[in-house]
């Protein structure tokens, strides 16, 4: 079986991608270790996706899963994607289980979330350390937490955490928040937030769990008594698996023309993984519909 | 009163800059002469915009709406501009009644449909002859039309009359049709809808009302006997009123850079009536956003 595309990715860009193709008639099929993507670590509603006044990520994520299975030619697979090489004209693109063969391949894998690399980082993930408020939140009722970061993540985390947290500390090591204005200002309606910026996360102390942290505020070197910390210093593209194929930048994005392509004939991007300037989920599906256009016009004059 | 934010046009590129500006806070304006935009003219159901499986215009014009209607700090008034003048560091934007002032505009006027100038046309405006077969195909409840284009709006708009009209001639001046192949094929389920390429519309006839059309098909000009002819053969970007202020691609469109902005600074664009490659809902709604984001940016730095 040769699909005519394989989109790498399940999220905002990957599902509006494959709406496109699949709607051309396309053999589509999308290949993502969780559908809806980075959308399921979404802290708070989302209120910027217009025609949703307010809705939460899953159930978002759960709308554009939806409405891919209404087409017919799509078949999705939660599989995480290891490879892809290119022989003659076709892409051979290989998971942990299978190797799929596509005419083309649109990668849409999005970013993950950044590691910060403190001391204590490793040894207590998943003891008090994380990176996802909206999984492991619950957790820690009534604890003290930090959140390490000032854009919107950290302050959408902030937010959420906030009816569930007794304290929460959002810890900025530059001399600015960098997140909405609308985030900041509904932050100081929490009365158990507490920001900081100029505040340096040094080590992250514990036993069997976290149970303190050194930081360093300004020229104060302080240690907390707290039970988790939450990391939101942002993301890194997932490329690892299309490296000798595309060009990244400096910032590890795929360099991708206005037609969603990348150096390679036939392989396509869109969303957070490639050097769009803005991300927000309304682009991300944007460059999704394009990369899905220009995939089936590459597929018009395509020889094998 | 100055707005910080004035924006033109109320269509999906416009809703979203607003939706952006609003919660960022800025006070915003929106001026148009109809919420929804183009969205009012679809003959068919959207079936690409994610999130909505299947959803006509109307509907999805009123989902934004409503979701700009839950933001502060803006305003919609449905009110036509008619010209827009920059004075100092400030925006004029004149409509039949009022006079607003804004630090940034934000253009996103979307497009009319376009006229093919032949022989009774005008004469026949609303006497038969139309551009909406969603507003007036009702009128012709068991009559012969003719459409006039092969794009994708006149196969949606073939599809929408084929169960109100009699019979549905779909005349293409050209070789080919440009239409999806999902609509070309959907049209061919239709035994009253038929399709001729080469095929060129020479005069509209009748007495008080639309009565036949004589048109040309390869070497052989015919007459034919119909009621209603719907011209379907494109748009024209709307930008009469600001054409001083930015540059003109050889379309009529406006030349914007990656941040959507004009050759003006604190005016941007956003959506079909800029030169953007790909026209639809959901990337004109991105191009909103960006458009949103880079006024709110430019607003930083703003002296007046």
């Amino acid at each position: 079986m040769i699909y005519d595309v394989i989109i790498v990715g399940a999220g905002p860009a990957g599902i509006t991608s494959a709406i496109y193709t699949a709607r051309n008639n396309l053999n589509t099929l999308v290949l993502g270790g969780n559908i809806g993507g980075l959308l399921f670590n979404k802290a708070v509603n989302i209120e910027n996706y217009p025609g949703f006044p307010s809705i939460s990520g899953i159930e978002l994520a759960f709308k554009f899963k939806e409405h891919l299975e209404t087409l017919e030619n799509t078949l999705i697979k939660e599989e995480v994607v290891l490879n892809i090489l290119q022989q003659n004209n076709l892409f051979k693109v290989k998971t942990e289980k299978n190797e799929f063969q596509g005419k083309t391949v649109i990668v849409t894998a999005g970013t993950k979330l950044r590691a910060l690399n403190v001391k204590g980082e490793k040894e207590f993930l998943g003891k008090g350390v994380g990176y996802c408020p909206v999984c492991d939140g619950p957790f820690f009722k009534g604890k003290d937490v930090a959140i390490i970061g000032g854009g919107n993540a950290a302050f959408e985390a902030g937010i959420f955490l906030s009816s569930i947290a007794k304290s929460i500390f959002i810890l900025e090591r530059g001399n600015s928040f960098l997140a909405d204005k609308k985030n900041q200002e509904k932050v100081k309606e929490f009365e158990n937030i507490r920001t900081y910026t100029n505040a340096e996360l040094l080590e992250i102390k514990g036993n069997d769990f976290v149970s303190s942290i050194k930081w360093k505020h300004r020229s104060h070197t302080l240690e907390t008594r707290l039970q988790a910390v939450f990391i939101q210093i942002g993301c890194v593209p997932e490329t690892s698996f299309v490296q000798n194929l595309v060009d990244l930048n400096q910032k590890g994005e795929i360099i991708v023309n206005e037609d969603m392509q990348t150096k390679t004939k036939g392989l396509f991007a869109g969303g957070d993984v490639t050097n769009s300037k803005v991300k927000q989920i309304i682009c991300a599906a944007s460059s999704g519909a394009i990369a899905g256009l220009s995939a089936y016009n590459y597929l018009l004059n395509y020889e094998n």
